[in-house]
Formats: structure tokens, C-alpha cells, sequence
């Protein structure tokens, strides 16, 4: 008797009895915290993932992602209490579950059209086991219309089954944010989106009793999906926007950070803030999603599409502003050495995905620079092919910039009498990620780099020639 | 002895015991509720504008603004009170000023660039006879660096007085909405950019002790300008974007509306929503102040052109919707009765600088149909060289097509049944505004158009033809 058969209210009751068996295919980062919940708030829970290193370490009762604050114990207390089991095989998990969550990735391929072979590969498992009155939700981000026209054909043909008779579909696209996925999971509204309204009505009550949020339903699949880009979308024209603003501003001699900050204060005005680019799982890739389907659909938005250019280009400033800022103390990027602190795509989180700031090492190292990494995530390991340092220390001996890449915590109080007895002055201090403050900087016997300063002495020739590199390319 | 002149603690002591005398420069839409505000509050008000209507309004106790909850009553109290005065002679004005209030208009020129030719002439005015010790607050709205160095210049010269030495200078633009002036000038927060600190620290005061509102201090004039520029660039950018997702999403089957509520839901997006295009005062012109100051500077912001030209584009697009449902009941455009409900550019203001609402009206107007216009704000009376209906009942006699230009509240509860009686029906209900449910049209009898419900049935080769006309211009 599958969840689908039931009524609203017995699959409540089944919810709040923890009579319920969940299986979630794709243990990352959202699958595992989710699936994590949801043993930890009653359901029988088979998390499916491809990676046996991921499955082992699920069942030794530990999570495989380390900088999620509560998950390790959460993950711990729900393997003990036997609620949460992982396995390589799909299928066999989905075999006598009530609702499969599907949470694999679907990355951008290099051609920046979405790679769905995960997503695929996902439902020929789930097919071949799926049981009768199932309810499948899809949480992986995919294109609007991806659900309708894809994966529901692809279940149909493959389990010989018809959906809405046999199965249930519906989109939740996760709206989580990385290093805060517990309290999002448990906080923020889901958007639902059913393939008809019994699909959704279940979905609701599943997110709803188990998570406790708000549920929006939306009219159907593509719709729910449609929002979950719109709002990263939303964040990267923003961030496009400000990172414009902050070129200009430059130019200007004005602060864009105390610009932004001003306009904080009006109701209707959200702050975004410039940093070193823009990277993460989403971001970067989500507008291609829209963009696909814009292609099919014969209408790409323009502003999507530039702020992707804007924010791709982003990184090569941060090394334009360093550069210049050595020249400025007599001194050539190529023969520098240069100490990165900070390499991950956000703050205090462990993940390099789409990180803006390997662009940045990339771009240093082709000049010719000697580099070295620090980040208080990764030390001691090897990131970009390079031994990460122990230290801020150990990275900025000899240093003649320090580049801040990324805005962790630890950067926040940096001791810039001691940086400066370590580093090679006279020396530059490359704020990109914006923790410090110019003249404190200065006082210290640093050249600051950074838009916080209006350089007014670069160069406007110079700088337009490495921006006409950037805009051409 | 001039305000100037004062310690911080003997000017809060001045402006709460009303012995201020402040000269407002230009009686507009900000410019006379503030002045008003004033006088209710203490201060001995001059009011000065180059129109003598205006003055005499003013001084007769009314408001020439008849669309600003509260302000004529407010005007009327200020008056009788005898603390605001008005007069055509700035100079007169200025000559016994603490402080002189500059909210003269700084529209944009056809060639788009600023024309700060009134605030050149407010200049000249105030110059004549210039207090020692008064503080000049710039309101208008200008290019980042414009006060710094076309202002301050042209002051000191006709004066023949010193900044900092003789007189003061503090850019504050104003930050409040038309049809909520009197709400926003007394809780939005101020931004305040000095020449040095001694204009800032008064300015602040004034607009603390007077108004009740956080005052937020910035470095200089030209960082108090750029964050006014950025708070309505923002709206700009962000409203641009919705109108490209409104595009793209009919074509994929899907409300943006419901998109964007559904959006909102999460604590980082903030919703804006689309309609007949932008106008008003600001939003229009506010773009070119910064890409003026770019184009100089050697950086145009991208996204802030494009935004521009979509948000330009966005009326033509209202015009191929009615104008395809036109053809879905097979009516032409050109021989058909079009009344056009709602004008100004946006809901419950008597506004028209600037509404998309005319650029659709003479579209439609080339087009050849016959139009009717209809607007609360301005029954009887004409505009757009045309006559405006004296009820909507008189505007739609005999229409084929219903256009709602602006969501004012009288068009939320229209009678369908009623206006079906009075329309040629067939008949297209182009709701551009998106007040409407699509469904509750169509069970009426009508055709909607807009974005709210997906028009599969359009050719997508007739929306492409159309959106490469609107492109290419």
C-alpha cells in the first residue's frame, strides 16, 4: 500500500508514526543532511549514493562533509538509532519506499549546457524497482520543464508504468545555502511543484511534517523549478551589478562598500557586495539551466547572460588590482611572491566548486609569480596542485603581496605587525574578499589593493587596456 | 551669525527651538513637502520656485501637488501658521537662510545626458546673496562628482566666497517615494555627504532633529550621490530582470507572477515584478547620471544600459500582446477600439513623467486603432492631447480590447459582467498591470492577454519578429 493511495490525512498520521520509508538518491550535500532529518525525525531512511567511500562512511555513522556545523552528530545518532542506512544500489532502496528523493548532481558541462547523465542514470535505478504509488520528488536544480519533458517519460518507459496511475511526481528544488544547510532545511519555505495535485499535496505534507516549514505550492514541475533559478539568478545579476558599481566607483574615488552600505538602509533596496567573483554549486551554473531553455525556447535573457561575462571576469580584476599595486612599489607581479589566504568560493565553508579563486591562482601563476596557498580548511593538503600551507605564517614568509581570496573568519584579526616582520616590504595587502579596513592597512606599512581605497593614482589608460583583455575574450 | 558658525550642541538647540530660517529651492514633489514639513516642525520656511502658480498656491494654503496623502492639510497649517512663505526670488529667500534646501529638478536631455541647467540657475540665485556661515544642502539628484566639481566651483565664484571657510556644503538626496512622501521623509534613514565634517555634522542634525530619521553619514557629496543612483539602479537592474523572466517564462508555459511569490518566499530574494515598463522621475533618468559619470571615466556599467533599453522596450511588448489576442479572435489592431485604463506610471498617483502607459498610447496610436482613455487621476481632463473619459463604463463603450496600463485600486473590483455588456465582443482584456486573474477573464467571455497565463497558442515565429523589431532600435 504505497503513500500515493493514501489519503492526506493517513499520510500524516504515517509521517507523524514514523510509518514511513524514504529513500534519497545522491548523498551530498543536500541529499545527506536532508536524509539525515529525516531519520532523525522518525522516517526509515536508504540513502542510495554511487560513491561506496561516501555509503561506508554514512553506515560508520559519519558525514562525509566536514564543514557543516550539527550534521557529523546528526548523522551519528541516526545511524545508531538504525533509522539511516546507506547503499550503493538504487534500486534495492528504492524498493520499498514511500517517497524516493531524487538529489543528484546536475552539473553544467563545458559546453554550458546541462549535464543530466547523473539524473538519467538515477532513474533507470529507480525504475527498475520503483513500487506502486510511489511519490518521487526531484530536488536536483534542472530547467524548467526538464521534469515534464525528461524525467517522467524516461520513469514512464523505463518502470512500464503511467504517472499519476502508477506514480507520483513532484519538483522541491532545494533552497538551501552551504555552511547553513540544517538551519535552511529547517527554516526556509519549499516551493512544490506536482505533476497533478495529489503529487503536490503529498510532497507538501511530507516537507511540512518533517521539517516543519512553510510549503508554497506552485501550479506544477517546471514552475517550482523555474523559481528555484530565479532566485540564484537573482544573486548573480546582483552581484554583477555591485561588482559594476565597484569598477566604476573606483574610477570615481568612491567607496563602494560604504556605498552599498548607505543604500542598505532603504526598504526596498537588498544589499549584494563585490568580492573576488562568484562560485559555489549554483551560481555559476544555474543560469545556464535558463539559458538552455531560452535557446530551445528562441528567447535568452540578455541580463542573465551578461552577468554570467560579468561575474566571470571578476577574478582577472583581483589580479589586475594586485598587479598594478606592485608596480606602484617598484615591483613585477612575475618575480613576486605572492601569499593567497583563502581559497574556497565563501567563507569558513570547505568547498572549492567553481571557487573564483582558483582563477585567480591560475592567472598569477601564468605570469609567473611564485604563490602560496593558505586556508584554515584545507591545511596542509593539496588544493590546485599545491601544498596548502600550516599557516598564515608559513604562507607569507618572504610574501611581496598577500592576497585575501576568501573572507574566513581567522583573516578577520590578521596581526599586521607580525605579517609585516614576515613579509619581503615593502609590500602589497590585496584585500579582494573586503575584511579590512584601507588606512588600517596603510598604517602598517602595506600598499593597500582593493576597491575599498579609490586608487586615484592607477593609471585610467592602464586599467581600461586589461579591462578591453576581459571584455574580449 | 550663521548656522555654521554654531557648535553641534547650540545648532540641535536652535532647530528644537525653531530658531532656524531654512530656504527651500524649488517647491516640486520634494521640494514642498519638505518645506512644509519644516515650518509644521518650527523652523521659519522660505520656499522659493521660478513658477509663480506654484508660489501662489503656496501661499493661498494649498498644495499643487493633489495626489500626496496629507500634504494639503500640511501646506494649509504651515501656511496659516505663517512660519512657510513662499516667493519666485530665490535670492530673497536665501539672504536670511541658515540653511538652503536645493531640490531644484536635474532631468536627463534628449541626448541623455544631465541637464543641470536649473540647478545652474538655482546657483547663480543663491550666490547673490549667500549668508556667511549658511550650509547648502544639495537634494536634487546629480552625478556622482557633480556637486564637488560644477556646484561648489560655481558657488564659490559668483559669491566670491570660500567652501569650508565661508559657507558649507552637504549633498542629502532624497529618498522618498511619490505618493508616500510624507511616510518616508519621516522614517526613511537620510544619507548625508559633507564637504568636510562640520557640513555633514549640521546637515545631520538638521534632518535628525527635524524629520526623526537615521542619519547616515558618508565620506563626501559624491558618496551620498552614488548611493541614490545605486538604491534606484538597483530597482532598475532588478525590474529589467523580471520583464526578461516574464519573456522567456510564457514562452516555457509558466507565471511569472506565481514565480516571483513563490521566490519571495526565501530570506535572499527580493521580489519585483513586471508591468507596462518604468517610469516616474527617477527611474528613467537616474541611469544616466551614472553612465555619464562612467562614460567620462572611462567604465559604462553594463547592466545598467541594458536595463535600461529592456525597461525602454518593455511598452512595445505590451502592445504585441494586445495586439496578437487581437488577432486570436480575429480582430486587427489597426481597425479596432482600444480603451486604455490607466495612464499615470504607476497605481493611485497623479503622475505622468515619464509612463509607459504613453509610449503603448502611441504605439497603438500609429497602429491606427481608435483609442479611449481612462484614469481615475485625471477624469475630464486631457492628457496625451487627449480627453480622458469620465468613468470606465464611457471608456469602454463599444472597445474591442480592455488595456489596463496602471494597477490603480478602482481598476482591482472592475465589473466584468458590466464591461462585457458595454465592449464589442468579442473583446481582448490586455491586463498589463496584472491586477487580474486570467481564469476570471476568460469565464467572463474575454481573451486575456498578459503574462499571468501562457499563450501557447502564439507563434513563437510572430514574438521573435516582434522582439527583433524592439531589439535592433
Amino acid at each position: 500500500m504505497g503513500i500515493m493511495s493514501l489519503s492526506q490525512k493517513e499520510v500524516i498520521n504515517a509521517l507523524r508514526k514514523g510509518k514511513v520509508t524514504i529513500c534519497v538518491v545522491g548523498l551530498g550535500r543536500i541529499g545527506l543532511p536532508q536524509a539525515a532529518l529525516f531519520a532523525d525525525r522518525g522516517a526509515h531512511v536508504i540513502g542510495a549514493d554511487v560513491d561506496p567511500a561516501v555509503v561506508e562512511c554514512v553506515n560508520s555513522g559519519r558525514s562525509h562533509l566536514l564543514d557543516e556545523p550539527g550534521l557529523d552528530r546528526l548523522v551519528m545518532s541516526a545511524t545508531n538509532s538504525g533509522r539511516l542506512k546507506a547503499t550503493v544500489d538504487t534500486s534495492l532502496g528504492v524498493e520499498a519506499a514511500d517517497f524516493v528523493i531524487v538529489s543528484v548532481p546536475t552539473p553544467i558541462s563545458a559546453k554550458r549546457i546541462p549535464d543530466y547523465s547523473q539524473m538519467e542514470e538515477a532513474c533507470h535505478a529507480i525504475a527498475k524497482t520503483l513500487p506502486k504509488d510511489c511519490l518521487i520528488i526531484i530536488e536536483s536544480t534542472v530547467g524548467p520543464g526538464a521534469v515534464e519533458d525528461f524525467v517522467i517519460p524516461l520513469l514512464e518507459e523505463e518502470a512500464k508504468m503511467e504517472v499519476c496511475v502508477d506514480f507520483g511526481v513532484a519538483s522541491c528544488p532545494e533552497r538551501a545555502d552551504p555552511g547553513g544547510l540544517l538551519r535552511d532545511l529547517t527554516t526556509v519555505p519549499r516551493i512544490v511543484g506536482g505533476i497533478n495535485d495529489k503529487s503536490a499535496e503529498i510532497a507538501r505534507a511530507l516537507y511540512r511534517e518533517i521539517f516543519g516549514v512553510e510549503v508554497v505550492v506552485v501550479s506544477d514541475p517546471k514552475t517550482a523549478n523555474a523559481a528555484k533559478l530565479a532566485e540564484n539568478l537573482f544573486r548573480d545579476v546582483n552581484i554583477a551589478l555591485v561588482s559594476e558599481f565597484a569598477l566604476l566607483y573606483e574610477k570615481l574615488g568612491i567607496d563602494a562598500i560604504e556605498v552599498i552600505d548607505a543604500c542598505s538602509t532603504k526598504y526596498n533596496f537588498m544589499p549584494h557586495y563585490p568580492s573576488a567573483g562568484v562560485g559555489g554549486p549554483c551560481l555559476p551554473q544555474n543560469p545556464y539551466f535558463l539559458i538552455y531553455e531560452g535557446m530551445k525556447a528562441g528567447y535568452i535573457p540578455r541580463m542573465v547572460q551578461m552577468a554570467r561575462q560579468i561575474n566571470d571576469d571578476t577574478p582577472k580584476r583581483a589580479v589586475a588590482m594586485a598587479t598594478m599595486a606592485l608596480r606602484r612599489i617598484n615591483k613585477k607581479a612575475e618575480s613576486s611572491k605572492i601569499a593567497i589566504l583563502g581559497v574556497t568560493y565563501k567563507p569558513n565553508i570547505r568547498d572549492l566548486q567553481h571557487t573564483p579563486v582558483e582563477k585567480i591562482f591560475i592567472s598569477l601563476k601564468e605570469i609567473g609569480a611564485t604563490l602560496k596557498l593558505y586556508d584554515p580548511m584545507f591545511r596542509d593538503e593539496e588544493v590546485f596542485g599545491k601544498r596548502i600551507s600550516r599557516s598564515v605564517e608559513e604562507a607569507v614568509r618572504d610574501a611581496d603581496c598577500i592576497l585575501i581570496g576568501t573572507a574566513h573568519d581567522e583573516f578577520r584579526n590578521l596581526d599586521l605587525d607580525l605579517l609585516r616582520e614576515r613579509c619581503n616590504m615593502p609590500a602589497v595587502f590585496a584585500d579582494i574578499a573586503n575584511i579590512s579596513d584601507p588606512s588600517i592597512v596603510e598604517e602598517h606599512g602595506f600598499t593597500y589593493a582593493g576597491i575599498r581605497k579609490p586608487e586615484k593614482s592607477w593609471s585610467l589608460r592602464e586599467e581600461e587596456d586589461s579591462l578591453q583583455c576581459t571584455a574580449s575574450q
